[in-house]
């Protein structure tokens, strides 16, 4: 695009949605936040006081319906994704959206042969370790050869316990463990190794506070493994129950070194020596862990868009993520190994 | 037993063995190194010359013959381990044996079977891991409700990769990559999560960069995964080739914390800044990691028979761990979840 | 003030200048970056084709001049800082400026006279890492009774080496190491002590690298110690010659525990595993490190003059840090302690 | 010496004391211990009950006129080191003492002078820390160029507090801290910067916790800078006071890069993530810290004696250690830096 800044209309205001508008409206560079749709009144009101957005939208196909708009980002209900990028793109917007682009395959890869249509207009899923600045570097370590040929990937997502369980509401709704939480490590698995194809999938769990996610076939705590069909390999494990904090992180072995990003989920750079021993205060949540990668995720999507470059992520990563991340749970409540080949 | 010392014959004296042989010999108090056994001739000189140890034999029979000793370390190939244990205690020795028992599940069986007619004598296969100051600090954390109730293990034996491939020549009579390697993880899975039953096991690998194990149906890394009667998990990873050195490290989570033992294997206290970075050596081998648990193994031996106290491990405990092992090895080979209940 | 923003004219567009500029214009919600001040005219291009200042001066006193400013920012020479504060205060601005406030403490001392005229305005001299994550987590921690009392502090400010001796240029008008690098330790030592009073300060220092620096009476390596009339003690350490990175650390000692802020300066997340050991990466500069606490001093800055609350730093932290970094330099180059009581 | 064995006599068995026994008699494998030496009847029971030392003395004098010993270990207080060195030199033994030397400098230089009589027999005082693996892996790479030419040394002594402050009512014998602990510290800094001569000293103290020190002169913390005639640095601080742990460590700045020893003084390879963070425990005492160097420094004794081998450490070190230790006493007495040149 032949423009100094992308108009943006955004849609979702709630937690995660507030502070991507946050972002596009003030720390965005080459971004206009021009609208926000909600149908929370109360969200509307806070993005015309806190952010001064000019147009407000209580409707989504008001705001498509919106000339002076050149791309939309949506943070709403996993629910919508596919249909509203759908709608964007024959729309005629670009379209960031968080992810996951569906918790169901014939429904991602629908939206990806949709998106084939509008070979002018750009789709992404947002899978914010790849705009987080440890990661890229482990990822620039591995294209230099630093660690030879990577051939297996640990990774984990493992949030801190939530005494409250609020959690176990959204399960329903959220495809469980695996499509919520260990799709970014099969995102991240995926892109580390060099995308090869996933071949076999096998998947174990445990409830081991949350009893409550049995009749759902959900756990709390599950383990996984993954053939590629190039002979590389991965381990997933997915928690809700940490007692120290948020611990996420991934290990990529390679036949010359291995890389470890975000062992010691570090709050920060105090290190404490007290009757305790000596240790560090750990990350409370994936934001804080993410803060930097959502706004540069953002910026990356702008650049890309009005620079012509490609986006760092596909639809096909999304749709294949969470294929495998079906397959894991298909395998969990089985019991049985999962073909994707 | 009613004496003040342990008088031990000690059959195999290759590299381990004559580790074994100085520890009896000069480190362990109640211990007397009084007899050693070897087909090798200069091995037999080593022991008189280095330990002067008195009573010399080139035939494991007659070593168990000798109606002065009382017990027997039998530092032998694997191959040998379960008849030998088996012939020490028809001479009515107590025998430690270094693990594992068997690489084949009946003969385990039989071994475990055939220590039951000899109540009165006392064997022990060795899991050096279990007298790892580390590893203890861990398990008593455990019991003393540290962690809360441990419901994970995650547990990885990766030895540094040797260029020469000496390991290969030796993978036909090693079992394979679980039952050589994994086989200490399972061990200390079982140890650490209060020994559940394991219930079904899947484990893949790959040939990273020893294509030649292919046609043995041997691989040169691995991953399983295992789950427990109790709900309870564990993952293993196995490596021949790791860039940096032996990286042996378990994780245990529980459910109000979690022990990591092993984590960064440092060589010694010193830290290295300099255009590397800010670094750590890593430790060669097993060997150097565990040298004070080997001698703490013997120490450990020892004084449990001597003073009539019960083995951290039992026949039973080595049994299990080649049963599991085994079948990680088989669904390696399958690609199918092999089951254990 | 009962405004909505501030509105900012900035000083001095070198290399910190410009980081200073951006954040004003789009990084600081309350800011409003409206004019720039510098009398290279690249600079000046610089800020109306890349921030889109709206006014431009190549004179600081026409930018006094201008009405439609609140407050400005001095990023200039240190040796114009004293002057160009005052020259604001008559102008009826508000000020920040980088540290130092001088090199020469009667005119620290001067300026901070020159202040009390004005007791409506608002002067700051910027010790950035006041604003840094960690440092205030530290501050919080030492206030909240964490360590029990704080009784001693050592801390480094030490500079990758620049293989090309670039500083060396800059050495006549640093000040020379001390009131250069030690004089952010000073003001550290102080805040996290609860500001006592200095009573003897006595330093030695060496070059290590840079012998050129001995005519200048300068040095490129420098130790420290600090005593306090509380009977709390300080310890020193500047570097010019570090081999893998910018290592600035502090460490507070308690009666109660210990915090170190810095140690290990880390990159980023990622720990390399490879023929080097296990590693992290190192800081290449102060800026890497200290990036987000610069937006953080703008934002602090801005807040607290729209808001009427106090400073984290007063004019007086900043004619005492020098009044004890000159102390340490004479010290250093008469080989006496110098009494500061 | 032509022996397969050292015959040696052992007086002193304190706590330290009967370590020292134990090794001797167990553990290093050319030493033999024929005798001890207490005035306590207890010790000396302890002695042939657990050891069986076979001769036992309640005299000193006695002991040294046991023809059949080769050399004595003295493990006394240190008001009587330097006296039964020099005894026991008269007596044709070799002779092995704790440190330090002496408090007094004449009494260190006194036996220097002593020992110069009898050079076919070998004295060594012994500071522990230059046999610890960890402190010759530093030492070794600063030999091989690793570090450029060191010019710089941080080291510290720092004790866990002991709530009973039993130390206190030591502190009129033990030199007060400065002699007592950092009397390491300049050791370590003489060895790893090469020996250089002192040419001047500060130090100041504190006493954050036990203020009943400050009658005797003495301090619970104290900091100390040290200058050598090369141009070289080094810093102590030594502390009675640690909340953590004994936190011994120290680093060494050479021209390509820095070591640090004992950084984080980790009890064990366990690290615990729980709701204080991720942490380690650290080592209780410096008994924890040095076991094994104590070990290695008898071997290295024995060895060096019996191959006609050089000492790591001369009665020159053990000197020169007291006389820059009671050089930071006397500055942290008067206020003034003290010259050694």
């Amino acid at each position: 695009m032949n423009q100094t800044s992308l108009r943006i209309g955004l849609a979702g205001l709630g937690r995660l949605g507030r502070r991507y508008a946050e972002y596009l409206a003030r720390a965005v560079p080459r971004a206009r936040l021009d609208a926000v749709c909600s149908p929370v009144a109360d969200e509307i009101d806070w993005a015309r006081e806190t952010l001064g957005t000019p147009r407000l939208y209580a409707d989504y196909a008001a705001m498509l319906a919106d000339t002076e708009l050149d791309a939309v980002f949506l943070i709403t209900p996993t629910s919508l994704h596919a249909e509203q990028i759908e709608q964007a793109l024959d729309a005629g917007k670009h379209v960031f959206c968080e992810k996951p682009l569906s918790l169901d395959v014939p429904t991602c890869l629908r939206t990806v042969e949709h998106a084939k249509r509008y070979p002018h207009l750009r789709a992404m899923v947002g899978f914010v370790r790849h705009f987080d600045a440890s990661y890229r570097a482990a990822k620039s370590r591995i294209e230099e050869g630093g660690i030879g040929r990577p051939f297996m990937v640990y990774s984990q997502t493992a949030d801190k316990l939530d005494p409250s369980g609020a959690f176990v509401k959204f399960a329903p709704t959220s495809g469980g463990l695996f499509l919520d939480c260990s799709v970014h490590d099969i995102d991240l698995a995926r892109w580390l190794l060099g995308r090869p194809a996933a071949r076999r999938v096998y998947a174990i769990g445990t409830t081991a506070m949350y009893p409550e996610l049995k009749p759902m076939g959900d756990v709390d705590n599950g383990v996984a493994v993954c053939e590629f069909s190039d002979g590389s390999m991965a381990m997933f494990h997915a928690s809700r129950t940490q007692a120290h904090g948020h611990d996420t992180h991934t290990d990529i072995v390679g036949t010359a070194g291995k890389l470890s990003v975000g062992r010691n989920p570090r709050l920060d750079r105090v290190e404490i020596a007290d009757a305790h021993g000596v240790r560090s205060l750990s990350l409370p949540s994936f934001f804080e862990r993410f803060e930097d990668a959502f706004l540069a995720q953002c910026r990356h999507f702008v650049d890309a868009v009005l620079d012509g470059q490609p986006f760092d992520l596909t639809l096909d990563d999304a749709a294949e993520a969470t294929r495998i991340a079906t397959a894991l749970r298909q395998s969990q409540q089985t019991g049985q190994p999962v073909d994707l080949g």
